[in-house]
Formats: structure tokens, C-alpha cells, sequence
């Protein structure tokens, strides 16, 4: 079969990973191939990351081999709970503020909007993030303005620093759906950005990371809250491309598999609107991302 | 003996933790505290962080043990090379900006400094840490604006959020030393602080954690250059205290235990002085916090 699409669940108590079928119904769990086949899998998603085409060439073969003996079924979807692709953090997660055009106009609202020269790179708190379908934290007591931010986000696929631009797209492993879930009055207030954008639970990210090289040269990013369309972007409008972020983050910084870059979001956030549309209890945001799937999350 | 001082630490090979004896002049290991009076510590000083309490109640019962009986030597403390106290950047680095009137004013030349209304707070890259003695790299293909910021470091004990400020001293394990090396240029040019501050090796931290219940209620922090005094300050300053910075971060996010919290530097550093004075390479930066020790590395 065709190796898309990677995913980080739970199954019976059981953190696992495992690869997603071609009718995107079940999934191939990496315990069950393991034992059909003999083949040696790590137990998490973020080390077979780190383990690179090796790793996925093995899982191939595995896939094969069951493709022509039927060992083992696809758990069905609607049996598991999809977790976050790389769930404990463990990782950085790099984030790109101002990366498409008019997501700066709609913030500075002058004719001439002050485009960066220079990518702007800040962080989330490793702690912050959930899976798909769990619920975004309002915290009420320290913000009233709680905002969505729909991203695709990179996932680094082996660590290097000074990575030359004609070599990045070497060092991206896949892709998946990130939520820069913001508080608008920590981010100003605070002057960095970090505070404002690291609060439990502000980090929703998957259901799966799509492989590198069933990707497509760009996506579109669509982000609906309560089923009205407030996003709809393509990375191809991307002030900074994936090659020159990961360019300018490695330069003198070593960036590792599994770190995470999330590349900014397009224009139609809740601060954008006049008034501003914010995040409420009970509402409901989706993110869709062409090829990947839907990120899709409450606020409780 | 009084155990203050906890150290990780690398000896013939395999690295450790441990206490520093009261002369100051060596190391009881935990690995041979352990063998000794059959008391079971964990391998890394993080996870002894982890055990909070009763693991130092452990350690000094295992140190009265040994003051009776005399089982063990402390290991001189120049047969081992000391490391970051949390050397593989397994947790978050907070970082405070502008946190000493002084430094903004050496920033901000006009006459009324901008003070912060809220703690201003960005990241370091975990990868950035390195330890005592270790050669910051000075990345002279990305920079030529290398700074030294010398800083009192907090180390989170335990974890929790939404931390009231009455009780946040209790969430402090102990104190560090930091170096905040900055490249202004970067930092000036990506309007976010986190990349000009996170280029490998630009955290050196150590030598020492001071235990809490054996800290001053004020710091001098002095930052020294090829031995010429640079900064001078106390914590005594502090725009925001260590409870405030505490119940701030912890509003909303989880802070853990082994978190860093690096309180900001006072004035003094490279970019305040006309003409700027940043560091080159084979210049020794050594940052002396009162009874913690003394932080010194050279630029490569």
C-alpha cells in the first residue's frame, strides 16, 4: 500500500503509533506489524522519526509483506483516540509570526504594512499541547481574548545545523495541523510573544503527520469556527518559504528530529475582525489542511 | 555536614550528581552514597529534583550516615569536570527581559525609562546549554554582536499552575548562575527575542545549585570580562521579585519541576556602553553570584 500518513493514538490504555490505511479508515498499529512480521519498531512515534528513511523503509516492507499475507487488520479510526503526532513534548515547536500578508494588514491596518525583512521566530511552552479533540483550556481567569490561529506545521525529520537552502526540504520528515491558539491581551501585554501563546492546552496539533513525499507543493489552510469559514489560505502565499525558515532557524542553532515548526498563520483571525471575534466556551474550531485532514477542537 | 551545594558532573567517563562537600573542595556522588548505605537515588540530578522533599531528606540522612562511619571521600572537585546542573535541556528556559531599571536605561537612552507594566518573558533553545568551562561558539558567520548577560537562575522544585504568590517561594528548589548570550544583531533584526538567544552553546549555566534553605534573601550578581568588572547588581533590584515572575509564568501554564527561570541581568552589558563593547574570541566571561560560585566560560 501507499505510505502516506503517520499517527500517534491510544488504545486500550495503550499509547502506540502506528500508520494510517489507504481508505484512511483504520490503522496499521507499529506493535501489531512488529509481531506479525519480527520487524523491530520503536515504541514512539518521535524515535521512529529519528530513525529517518531507515525507518520508513522498514515500515514499507512490513506494509508490503501484510499487503500479500493479510496478517493483520486495520484497527478501525472510530475504535482508537488519535493523540497529538509527538505527544510529551519532548521537542521544540518553532513559530513564525507574520508569514503572510494580509494576516499583517489585518493587524496593522495602514496602507503600507510593515513587512518583516527578517522571519520573526518565537516559541510555545513544550507543555501546551493537545491532540485532536481535546479540549482548549479559555482560562478565563487570565485572558478575555482567546484567539485561533490555523498553521501548517513542518516537522523536522534529522538534526543538522546550517542546513544550506538547496538541502532543506531534505531535513522535512512530513507535515501536520497546528492551532497557535493565542491570548491577545498576554501577547501584547507581555511585549514577547511566548507568554500569551503558551498556556496549557493552547497547542492542539495533528491527527497525522503526512510523509514529505506525499505532499503536495502547497497547501490550503481553512480555518472554521462554528462552521463559518474565518480562514482560507495557501502556503504558496508564504512571505518566507519552508526552505528559508529552516534555512534562517538553523543558522547556528541545531535543529533536531521531531522539532516542530509552525509557519504562521493566514489573515481571518478573531483579532482581525472590527470588533474582534474571539474564542467562547463550547465554540468549535477546525482547521483543515489539503492532503492532511482536520484538526478539530472545543473550547470548554 | 550542612548540604548546600548539589552539582552534576562527568567523571572517568559517566556522568553524575552529586553534593559538594562543606569545605568546598569535593563531591560526594550519589551513585557512591548510594553503594555505601544501600539508599537508592535516581541517576540524574532532574529526576532527584523531582522527588523534591524526600529526596533530600534521603541525601542528608545518607550524609549524617557518612559523617559518623566515614565510608566515603568526597571526589576533589579537580579530578571531575562539572556540568550544567540540568545538562541535556530536558525542561523549559524562561527567560525575564528588563528586569533591572538600569539595564533599560542603558537600552533606552531618554530620560524616562520605559518600565515594564508585566514581566516581559521569552525562551532559550534547550539545545543552547552548555556547561562550566565550555567555549561559547561565537557563530561569527550569523553575528557580530555577541553579549554577555550575566543572571540569577531559579529552579522550579515542583510542579503546578496558577501558583498564588504567597506560596510561590515554595515552588523554588534552588538557584543557578546563567549566561543570557545574545546576539543583538539577531535579536534586533527578528523583532522576537527567542532566536538571537538560542544559537548553540549560548546558555552556559552552573556550577552549582544553591539549595533554597540555604539562599541569601539577596543576590549580587557580578559579571567580570577579561577580570574588568562589567555588571553589578543585586536581585535587591528586581523590578519584579522571584514570587511575582513565579505566579505570573504559572498563571495558566504548568510549570515543572526542573524548570529554569533566568530573572534578567543588570546593567552593565556589551550593547549599553558608546561604543558597544561585545565579546571576541578568547575573551573570558566569568558571572559570580554570592554564595552560589562562580560561572566562567571563554568565547571560542
Amino acid at each position: 500500500m501507499n505510505m502516506k500518513k503517520l499517527l500517534t493514538f491510544e488504545d486500550m490504555g495503550l499509547v502506540q503509533w502506528g500508520v494510517l490505511n489507504e481508505e484512511e479508515t483504520g490503522v496499521y498499529s507499529a506493535i501489531a506489524l512488529e509481531e506479525a512480521f519480527f520487524t523491530p519498531f520503536p515504541e514512539t512515534l518521535l524515535e521512529f522519526i529519528r530513525q529517518g528513511n531507515d525507518g520508513l523503509l522498514a515500515l514499507a516492507d512490513a506494509l508490503e509483506q501484510n499487503e500479500k499475507e493479510g496478517a493483520i487488520e486495520a484497527k478501525p479510526l472510530d475504535t482508537i483516540r488519535i493523540l497529538a503526532p509527538i505527544p510529551h513534548a519532548e521537542r521544540n515547536i518553532f513559530c513564525i509570526g507574520k508569514n503572510y500578508t494580509e494576516h499583517i494588514v489585518e493587524f496593522d491596518k495602514t496602507t503600507t504594512p510593515d513587512i518583516p525583512k527578517y522571519p520573526i521566530i518565537f516559541t510555545k511552552a513544550t507543555s501546551s499541547i493537545i491532540g485532536p479533540e481535546d479540549l482548549i483550556n479559555p482560562h478565563k481567569n487570565v485572558t478575555s481574548e482567546l484567539d485561533y490561529e490555523g498553521e501548517l506545521a513542518v516537522i523536522i525529520g534529522k538534526s543538522d545545523s546550517d542546513i544550506p537552502i538547496s538541502e532543506a526540504m531534505d531535513y522535512v520528515y512530513g507535515f501536520t495541523i497546528l492551532n497557535d491558539v493565542t491570548a491577545r491581551d498576554l501577547q501584547r501585554n507581555h511585549s514577547q510573544w511566548f507568554h500569551g501563546k503558551s498556556l496549557d492546552t493552547f497547542c492542539p496539533m495533528g491527527p497525522y503527520i503526512l510523509l514529505r513525499d506525499a505532499a503536495p507543493d502547497n497547501f490550503d489552510v481553512i480555518t472554521k469556527v462554528n462552521n463559518e469559514v474565518r480562514q482560507d489560505g495557501s502556503t504558496g502565499e508564504f512571505i518566507f518559504t519552508i526552505p528559508q525558515l529552516i534555512t534562517t532557524i538553523s543558522q547556528g542553532t541545531t535543529l533536531q528530529a521531531g522539532d516542530i515548526i509552525a509557519t504562521g498563520t493566514p489573515s481571518g483571525v478573531g483579532v482581525g475582525f472590527n470588533p474582534p471575534r474571539y474564542l467562547h466556551s463550547g465554540d468549535c474550531v477546525e482547521i483543515s489542511i489539503s492532503d492532511i485532514g482536520t484538526l478539530k477542537n472545543k473550547v470548554k
